[in-house]
Parts: structure tokens; C-alpha cells; sequence
């Protein structure tokens, strides 16, 4: 594997696990308040189109990536919706 | 433009984007308490990785998008850092 091709999943694994901490630390203190509603509607269904374009174009690295961070990013959205500050 | 493409550049423009209610929403409350400081580490740092794997492929679509989702990202992990509860 080139370098290239190194940096690119490096940052493919940050910008996908990025989501984890903080999935995590809003399931767990349910403290949504300075999360942003429509970043996270926004956010979701851009993931949305990002998985659907990987289907559409057979690319696995896509696919994968964008199913982990869809999860992630509902649960925050899910958490924000059902959340009273 | 194929359907397909459509739905990339859609997909591109939501997830760029989605950072510009969060940014505004943290800068303006300065309530950041609910946002995980690891989720933007880890997300600013891959982003800059995007940043320079679009400047090795010469991909001005992964620059453009990388660079201003790296400046939102920026200013809310700055504000997080910077935040005490």
C-alpha cells in the first residue's frame, strides 16, 4: 500500500470512529444540550446518501464505513429528538 | 450528470455542511457541555488526512469539502477546549 492510499484510510478510520466517543457519552449522560438538531438531520442523511452512493457504485470501503457512522450518528439524532433540555 | 453522481454531490454538500448549525449553535451558546472532545480530535484530525489526501490525488471536490468542514470542526473542538462546564 502507497502512502496515498495509507493516509486515506487512516482518515477514513478517524472520521468513521470519531462518532463512537461520542454516541457513547450521549447514551450515557443523556446530556444533549449543546448538540446541534440539525447538524445531526443533516449529518444522517448525508451518511444516508454516502450509502446508498456506495451501493450504487459497488464500493465496499463506502458501504462499510458509512453503515458504521449511520448507526452512530441515528443514535445521537435519536438521543437529541428524544431529549427534553 | 448521472443519478448517481447527483447523489454523491447531494450526499458531499449535506455532510460539509451539517457542521455549519453545530459551529454556529456552539459559538453562539458557548454550551458545548453535551459535545464529546474525543469525537473532535479524532474527526478534525481525519479530516485534515482527507485535506491531504485530496492535495495528493489533486482532488479539488475532497479539498474544497475537507477544508471547510476542517474550519467548522476547528472552531467547535477550539470551544470545546476551551469550554469549562
Amino acid at each position: 500500500m502507497n502512502t496515498t492510499d495509507l493516509i486515506g484510510y487512516f482518515s477514513a478510520f478517524l472520521t468513521t470512529l470519531a462518532f463512537v466517543p461520542q454516541a457513547h457519552h450521549s447514551w450515557k449522560t443523556r446530556d444533549l444540550s449543546g448538540v446541534s438538531l440539525p447538524m445531526y438531520a443533516m449529518f444522517s442523511l448525508g451518511v444516508l446518501g454516502w450509502l446508498i452512493y456506495g451501493v450504487m457504485i459497488n464500493s465496499w470501503p463506502i458501504i462499510v464505513a458509512n453503515s458504521i457512522t449511520l448507526v452512530l450518528a441515528c443514535v445521537v439524532l435519536y438521543l437529541k429528538v428524544t431529549h427534553r433540555d
